[in-house]
């Protein structure tokens, strides 16, 4: 099961360390898709989801491990219990808002995934398929209201950009 | 980047033609997720998870298109804009609940997933990070309360565990 990118995300946030942990935490962060061309015709009638799926690889993140203690948790939790990138398939996906297409290119808000990651699929966001009332959430009905929710360098290897980001 | 298979999907959905489109659609179908051995050690803390993302590979789908007719609709669209399976990297991923853990068998409803399917990823559904009241959400405003749900062959191809799912 080989992979290939479909295209590259550009955003604002070039290290780990200070991103936003989820969508949910980016505020007003802005950031463009690039389609390759390749792969353009995909994007027909995209324009009218207010939100998107990306889709894409975590290539910046240390190796699997199968116990991790998240961003917004102090304790050891199993890695499928958890959304950190150090995954046995380092794959991310996030609900993203879509404000714009043109081309091949698409504008996003909301997002938290770092500069240059690879991009994988895209899907539209759809509130009868994905927007649930789930009560039971474990380890996360600890995250407190109003919370930073930014990462940091715990999961971040020195990156193939030649950008450091690890501590300095 | 290379994926690994980290379990099979258990599911009393056969082939395509039939399956629920969705996990919307789902209803009362229940599944395991059995999740190797090397892996097992990454399922700890996801029992207080009441839904959970399963991340799979469509193995059964028909080789990749740029637009394709969904299952939901009567008009061709770009695959971005749809959930088909036959995608430029043939990834699906689905909220399903969690009803129980048992060493490294999951049990889980509201499963959409063929039976065999090679697992991925799971991650833990959390409102905060995956639920969203988006209004936009194009061609999918046309698909009617109530609607049956179900898929069809049309993107199916004769699958490699010998059960025919294309048409007989």
């Amino acid at each position: 099961m080989e992979l290939k990118s479909i295209g590259i995300i550009h955003s604002p946030h070039q290290r780990a360390a200070g991103a936003p942990a989820q969508v949910a935490f980016a505020g007003g962060s802005v950031g463009t898709v690039e389609i390759f061309p390749e792969y353009s015709g995909g994007v027909k009638d995209l324009a009218g989801f207010e939100r998107i799926w990306l889709i894409y690889w975590f290539d910046r993140a240390v190796p699997a491990r199968l116990e991790v203690t998240p961003y917004l948790d102090t304790e050891p939790r199993g890695i499928f219990a958890t959304r950190a990138p150090c995954r046995p398939n380092p794959l991310g996906f996030s609900p993203v808002r879509l404000i714009g297409v043109e081309g091949h290119l698409l504008r996003v808000a909301d997002i938290d995934i770092l500069d240059g990651t690879p991009l994988i699929d895209i899907k539209p966001y759809v509130p009868l398929f994905d927007s649930f009332a789930a009560q039971r959430i474990g380890w996360c009905s600890r995250i407190a209201d109003g919370v930073n929710g930014a990462a940091d360098d715990r999961f971040a290897v020195r990156d193939t950009k030649g950008l450091a980001d690890g501590p300095p």
